[in-house]
């Protein structure tokens, strides 16, 4: 049995999409258990319409829930120790749950799980791990969750907590990691990303392959399973690939209505722009996940269907099943342990 | 007359593509006059194919000329003062050509540039411009160049480039101009990035309009006609953004063979698909602009084909003909002018 802990509030149609979402997840996953947190006249009404979810899934009502809009801040102010994303959060800290999902506002899921779990010991910065669609299948990225900067080290930190997922989610014993840079040379980039590079080409951790500097070309093209940087940059990617994919999707529909010629082509090949649309659809692997924690966070995007929060679902399943948590704490503690032993060897190194 | 020198045998095709395109490029805009700058027994022949460029042209024959594969360094020890790139803006440097072009190498031309031209006396940090297309037309951001970080400072000089560009290219008097962030909120971000959204509000400058934050997507959205950010994010930005282009066109084009349904759909929407591809098509306003420097330098696309190189030289009649150093070195002298008084109002604020 895995317990998932659910913010059915959260997101931006609320229960109507969370628990729908949970009860194709169930039927996938029969041993998943749900718990639900939410206010009471918003979910069971939901909830009453799937008896067989119901029936093996905990309701706990909740009296307040935090707001897509509001800030970090405000959120940990009005919704501590009673909105259903905290209550939900908590649940994995009391180990009722085993993850937790939320749809819910980013800034404040992480600042509430921050608060309420704490950084795992091995680590000292939290990142979100994004799963991207690419030509060769699905790479993660991270940190996209938009904490500026990073040291090397934390960059190694990540590098290893994206191969756990990725090994997690792929079943691939040694993912590719690149880190991103604005070019491939070893000379380019800042230098924590050459230092970076430097430790995990040195160091050769057995759960990752590291395959060097990546461009941000290379992300679409699938080059390497896991991209690291700091999420500055990673926020700026995503956004900018989201953007293009938008742009040219608009286009070709402009362009597709633009006659009757290109409607009739159009009806001829839907079944190609069914492909495209699957193929580049962030919510086919809908889930970016908090790393570093104590405890799994998996976040959803806000606006995403009952098939996008399954598949949410199921990441945060998957990640529980692999023994994601245990993974990289085990990793982290391997890098931590040979660094000095590098740092010295680096140091002698540079006398020579 | 505009007289524009063009390194002939730059780019993966070499005069093949520029001298083609310089021959579109004279058709269009009359008054150019081009002086080509090449090894002669590879332009030469070429050169010969159009005789009505010829007749309007200069040839000039160097011994060598800069390799698509060698590094800043090695271009500068191999070329300078002799190749074919080096020559080229060495022309802008004596006044020989009002303005110069390449499809080079990029790290050699930025090299070569900032040696000969040098920095203009208002600016401190160069910047590359690049023209994007978006849903609502065409953006200009800055710096895609790598050069990485920027100042506060530095960042208000490129946004004061970059409107000077948008100006000189698109004839509009006040353009519109974001600074990429990770997040609208004032709040949010890189302390330089906030500082120079502050300066950029408070200034008041006559030439731009200054919008506040923008995100990764704002800028395929064309949200605003200029984007500023420091080169390593901007860098990141455009390959992100290419490589989602080219994934999402690569998926389509399988998906398009995929059976003969969809196969007959592609040819009677293939106006569609051209409209696309016209749309999305870096070339069809190719040209990254080098900014900051005592002379224009364009740089087209490596890749380019004679249409895109014409492209890259009618942007370099447009910086000439617009006066575009002049109106830049003018904007950012009223800048530096302006800043003192500020940063006295912020201090006196920031004592309240």
């Amino acid at each position: 049995m895995i317990r998932i802990s659910v913010d059915a509030m959260g997101g931006d149609f609320g229960p109507e999409i969370t628990i729908a979402g949970a009860a194709i997840a169930q039927k996938r996953f029969p041993e998943i258990r749900f718990i639900f947190y939410g206010v009471a006249s918003a979910v069971e009404p939901v909830l009453k319409r799937y008896p067989e979810l119901a029936s093996a899934s905990t309701f706990i009502a909740t009296e307040t829930y935090t707001r897509m809009d509001e800030k970090p801040s405000q959120a940990l102010r009005n919704g501590r120790g009673k909105s259903s994303m905290w209550k939900a959060i908590e649940a994995v800290k009391n180990d009722e749950a085993d993850a937790c999902v939320s749809a819910g506002n980013t800034g404040a899921l992480m600042a509430m799980s921050y608060f309420c779990l704490r950084m795992m010991e091995e680590a000292d910065r939290p990142g979100i791990a994004g799963v991207w669609p690419t030509l060769r299948g699905e790479s993660i990225v991270l940190d996209i969750g938009a904490t500026i900067g990073a040291s090397s080290d934390q960059l190694v930190d990540l590098a290893v907590m994206g191969a756990g997922m990725f090994r997690a989610l792929y079943n691939v014993k040694r993912p590719s990691v690149g880190l991103l840079n604005i070019g491939v040379e070893e000379v380019k980039g800042l230098d924590e990303i050459k230092q970076a590079g430097m430790m995990l080409r040195e160091i050769g951790l057995d759960g990752l392959e590291y395959k060097g500097f990546v461009e941000g070309n290379d992300i679409g093209k699938g080059t390497v399973d896991v991209v690291v940087t700091e999420g500055f940059s990673g926020n700026i990617a995503l956004k900018a690939a989201e953007g293009t994919a938008r742009q040219m999707a608009q286009i070709l529909r402009e362009a597709m209505s633009s006659s009757w010629l290109t409607k009739l082509g159009y009806l001829f090949s839907i079944s190609a722009f069914r492909q495209l649309k699957q193929k580049m659809d962030p919510g086919r692997v809908n889930g970016g996940v908090l790393l570093g924690l104590n405890g799994v966070v998996i976040k959803s995007h806000g606006g995403t269907d009952a098939d996008g929060f399954a598949s949410a679902l199921r990441v945060g399943y998957e990640m529980v099943n692999n023994k994601l948590l245990e993974k990289i704490a085990a990793d982290l503690r391997h890098f931590h342990d040979k660094k000095p032993e590098l740092l010295e060897r680096g140091t002698h190194a540079g006398h020579d």
